[in-house]
This record gives C-alpha cells, sequence and structure tokens, in this order.
C-alpha cells in the first residue's frame, strides 16, 4: 500500500530543495524508468498504474489511475513513474573531452546537452552552480534515459577551470572558426547561457576562443545553445 | 481605433484555419517585429501597447495592455503585436543545398530548423503537407526572425522529390557515415518525423543514405532532428 507520506515526498521532489533534501528524483514513462534500472540506478520506490498488467513490473507497486496522476509532472502521465536515488559523481577523469556549461537557464536545452554528450561519448558534464538542475523533470524528459550515463557535476565553475590542466575552449562571435583549428584529443568545452553567452567571471579562464562560421547574408544573430554544442562535439569527434 | 472585429481577427490566426483563409500571420516582440519590417515583409496591422512610448512606435496603432493581452498567445506579452501578409513563395532554384521536411510536428524543432537554415545559408526549407505550420506562434517564436530570410514551402514531397534532379540525402540507423561522404554543392537534405524518422513513401527517394556516427558506447538511441539538422548543415557547409 501506499501511504499518503510517500505521495506527499513523491510530489514535493518536483522541487528542487526537496530533491537535494532527500537525494531523491523522479523519472516517468517504462522505457525510461527501464533504461535507469538497466544503467544501475538504484531505485527507491517504482510505480505502475492499473492500467497496466502487473506481471510486467515485478517490484512496482501497484497504484489507481487517479493517485499516479497525483504524483505525476505530466498532463497525460504514462502511468510508470520511477522514484530514483540521485547518484554520486564519479570521479573526473581529465583525460578526454568534458563539456562545461555556464549558467544554461532552459531545462530542454540541458536535457539536449545531456543527450548529446552521451551520444559523443563525453563522459562528464560539469554545471555552474546557476544551471537548471538536471533532476528537473522537464530536463529528464528531454533527456531520454542519456542521464544515467553521463556524469553530471555541479559545482564553482571558477574554481574548476582555475584547477583543470586541460585547454579551455569557449565560443565568441569574434572567436577563430572553428574549421581552422586542430582540436586536441582533450579539452574542455564551456557553453554559454542562452541569452548573454559566456559570462566575464568565465571567460577569463578560456584559453581558446573559437566560433562557428556564419553562410549566406550575417543575418540570424545566434545559434541555440543546444544546437552550437552539437556542431562542437561533431567537430571534436569527427 | 482597434475595433471589435479586429481582435477577433488576430485572435482567430492563432488556429491555421484562419491564417490560410485571411493570409495573414502573427508575430510578437519589438526585436522581431522590426526585423521582419526590415527584411520587407508587410504589415496589416501593428499593435503597440500603452507601457511604451508610442513617439517610438511610427506606424504602430495604440492598444491597452488588456486588449494586446486578448490578442497575445504568449502567457507575458511583450507589448507589441505585429500582423503580417503570408508572403508568396519565392521561385525555387535548384541549386545550392535544398532542406526538406517529412512531417515534423514540434514547433520547436521547426523553429530551430528555420534558425538554422538562416544561418548556414540555405534559401529554401520545403515542408510535406503534414509538417507543423511555420506561421504556429510557437515556430515564430522559436525562429527568431529567420522566418523573413528562408523560403518557406509547403507541398506533396513525394512529387516535389520525383522531380528533381539534385541528389536526395536521408539519415538512416544504417546510413553510410557522413564523415566519409564527399558532399557536393548542391542538393536536398531530407530530415524526418521526430518518432518514426523518414517515412517508407519518402524513403524511396532518398539516393543517398547517410549516418550521423555515434561515439563512445552504443546507447543513446537517436538525436533530436534539431539536433541532427545542426550537425548536418554544418557538414554540408564546412
Amino acid at each position: 500500500m501506499v501511504t499518503k507520506n510517500q505521495i506527499k515526498l513523491v510530489v514535493s521532489l518536483k522541487q528542487k530543495k526537496y530533491r537535494s533534501q532527500h537525494g531523491l528524483f523522479v523519472v516517468e514513462g517504462q522505457k525510461t524508468v527501464n533504461e535507469l534500472l538497466q544503467c544501475g540506478l538504484k531505485p527507491y520506490k517504482l510505480f505502475v498504474d492499473d492500467s497496466h498488467n502487473p506481471h510486467d513490473f515485478a517490484g512496482f507497486e501497484l497504484v489507481s489511475k487517479t493517485l499516479l496522476k497525483q504524483m505525476s509532472s505530466l498532463a497525460n502521465p504514462s502511468g510508470v513513474l520511477g522514484v530514483f536515488y540521485i547518484p554520486d559523481p564519479k570521479k573526473m577523469e581529465e583525460s578526454d573531452w568534458i563539456v562545461a556549461l555556464d549558467a544554461i537557464r532552459d531545462p530542454g536545452n540541458l536535457g539536449t546537452i545531456i543527450r548529446l554528450c552521451d551520444w559523443f561519448g563525453v563522459k562528464h558534464l560539469v554545471c555552474s552552480e546557476d544551471t537548471v538542475d538536471c533532476y528537473n523533470p522537464k530536463v529528464l524528459q528531454a533527456t531520454m534515459g542519456s542521464i544515467a550515463r553521463v556524469n553530471m557535476m555541479y559545482t564553482n565553475l571558477q574554481n574548476f577551470l582555475g584547477k583543470t590542466k586541460l585547454p579551455v575552449y569557449g565560443t565568441f562571435m569574434d572567436g577563430e572558426p572553428v574549421y581552422d583549428k586542430k582540436l586536441p584529443l582533450g579539452g574542455i568545452l564551456v557553453m554559454g547561457n542562452e541569452a548573454n553567452g559566456i559570462s566575464n567571471e568565465i571567460s577569463g579562464f578560456i584559453t581558446e576562443r573559437i566560433s562557428i562560421p556564419q553562410f549566406g547574408e550575417a543575418t540570424a544573430e545566434s545559434l541555440n545553445v543546444a544546437t552550437a554544442t552539437a556542431i562542437l562535439l561533431n567537430e571534436i569527434r569527427r
């Protein structure tokens, strides 16, 4: 039986404060829940509503559709909801490429960037403390399970960049075209805020200023940060 | 004075049916409205609310904040709203690259792809008839004025691809890695639906099957269609 307190707990996890306090987060959808289980993330509680066949959901607690809807963040809940323990960050290996985010605010952008790191085999994603929380339901919806395969770390980005021995790349309008650069096998790629780009505090740590060339008439003002990340990770790996 | 019928008209333009019927669409925000005017798009009516200085808005009709909110599609209207005539499609030049979309449904994805075409100097974007309407308010919000610089055409994609003399590229999981391909100076890049990829009806017209290589463990299932478009346009132009 699911208790009132458990429902209250799950609902509270929509807020970052309670996710941090309890060390728990919520994902929805059979596919994503299964992916997280397969990746070895530790479940706290798994729920399935009574529109599903309970035999297909060993280890899940059966709840009514109404109860599951109460716990869900979605307008149309899928009927499968998992509460997982937030994993401990893994030790950072300073070889290969690392992506660092400076104040990314849009959950969809962060979700897409996590998925891109997964696609391009980038193991570590370092986020400034004012980057949107990666366990935000809207971020998780956009990551499609990639959250389980990319090591997330929230930290003071200035301290982190101050200590690294890797070259630090950042995108600026007046940077050198990325096509002309010989990119090394390891480095840090810093992506800046949606509206303001890389902040003044961080830009001092950038050792390599790069840009994505624009074609045709120079009119489109900028690329969305997630599409720019896609292009740069492709340049790094190709 | 703005009449009741005018307000009714503007509100009706949130629906595709009425946009087609009247040949009009709505954009919001001072920057986007100005960009469209600069690009030579013909305005039908321009509105500004009384929180702005009317001297900065010659040719705009002054309305109350309440009225503008009534016309707006946004939760927080910016106070500047333009109604524009839908431009006639320009004659397609079959040189250079053309992007073709097969049933893209998400307004944010279409908006991002329009912005990418603008950035990479792709002049023509051909959409299947079941692709989301490019004058949908959510698409326009994502395009940031690029809509005025990319020639949009909605058509029967099978007919279009059946007639072209350009090579037709499409992304498939089992396609040849795009890095190994020598890309020509002109072609058609077909991008498929978010859930199903390129449809069976369209795949017969693809002459070059390509893929974006995945790195690390093969786990992330697929890239979002907008990020995949970003990577492929970059490959085409670099």
